[in-house]
């Protein structure tokens, strides 16, 4: 168990910001508040000698990491060998439009966690971390959903992957132009950028009664989530 | 060169996909829409034992995808050296509510490129992917900035990676629960997402002359902008 005094990841070589270092962070809460926004993260890893990265959802609860998805899943299996993984998360924020071409930039907040993952063996677990899921797809959705059943938790492989060593990245703010740029008559500044939830499209053969919930009505803006996640603090 | 009459990657037993391979492709067209739509990508490459997965801005001309940045970037000179890098694209377009927890799933684009990346020397072509990542950002941002110098050619290091090796992979529509669960009283659809611009902030020491333009006034959606890159097609 991490040690609930120690809010920030250990700085190692390896998650040491080379460049920039200003925009790193190691603080716990800087990097679950980006975990939390995200609805996807990106895995890397090694499968005889090449690197693959390829998309995956996650929930995080805790100090933890949880991936899931099928047994013959490969990318899952190498996580759940023990063999390290790279999970690497980034929301865009904003496009950043400067005077000069060389000074455009976004505005971002990623994390990168390099860990090795663990399966997750006990049911229990295995059951929260799935409903944890759906949880952090749609705030209240696990409560509609039918819960998965003894067969389906033995069909799906979950992995844990502790978030111990990682760090978080975040540019904010306008373009750093030159001084010689500024009084050049070309319109500087950012343009925010959101994931943004349109109308829901419901199934064609809903039975009477299934009503439409609220977060499928509303998808609530994620960057207001913020503090408010069920997922273990 | 690439022959203009094979439109589709070869496939390769490192991009087949094992599992649900009716979601995968290897048409250019497709390829190429979906790095087209993506601002940003992650890059996955392997320094010194250890898998890392960076977001990096890119652009895709022709049969090239291009990156830059600082020549001091660790990512970027692991990419030049011709050491293989692997580049991850995703566009989240819904979640998928199922009647069944065990059911749920996202539906998404997502392309991998398998590549060895080579340090752009020529500076026209430095410039031209310079200008094509702006105009990528937003289309005709780059009439309007100020050129790179060329001491900000000299500046930045430029890597070319063919797509050559990769694949796309799509799922899209509904989900697909167990007929078991059809009669459940469960709404169950999808929440369609977008990545949407909100109103441009302009820096606050813009001269008189410096108008806002059209691509910040009204952020173009960037799913309608299919097949009007001029990025090399």
């Amino acid at each position: 168990m991490p040690d609930p005094e120690i809010t920030s990841l250990a700085a190692t070589e390896r998650t040491r910001l080379r460049r920039k270092s200003e925009r790193g962070s190691l603080e716990r809460v800087e990097i679950n508040e980006i975990l939390d926004e995200a609805l996807i993260c990106q895995i890397g890893f090694n499968d005889a000698g090449t690197t693959f990265v390829l998309p995956s959802t996650f929930v995080r609860i805790g100090d933890q990491v949880y991936l899931h998805g099928a047994p013959g899943n490969r990318m899952l299996r190498i996580a759940a060998s023990g063999q390290e993984i790279c999970l690497s998360v980034t929301l865009l924020d904003a496009l950043v439009l400067a005077r000069s071409a060389f000074h455009h930039s976004m505005n971002y907040r990623s994390v990168m966690v390099l860990g090795r993952g663990t399966k997750v063996e006990d049911d229990d677990e295995k059951l929260a971390a799935l409903l944890a899921t759906v949880e952090h797809m749609a705030r209240g959705r696990s409560l509609d959903a039918r819960d998965p059943s003894h067969a389906e938790l033995r069909a799906t492989l979950v992995v844990r992957i502790p978030i111990d060593e990682g760090s978080a990245k975040v540019r904010r703010g306008g373009p750093i132009d030159d001084p010689e740029d500024m009084a050049l008559p070309i319109w500087a500044g950012q343009i925010p950028l959101t994931t943004a939830a349109g109308p829901a499209i419901a199934e064609p053969d809903l039975p009477s009664g299934a009503e439409i919930p609220a977060y499928a009505v509303d998808y609530p803006d994620r960057t207001k989530r913020i503090g408010q996640s069920p997922s273990g603090d």
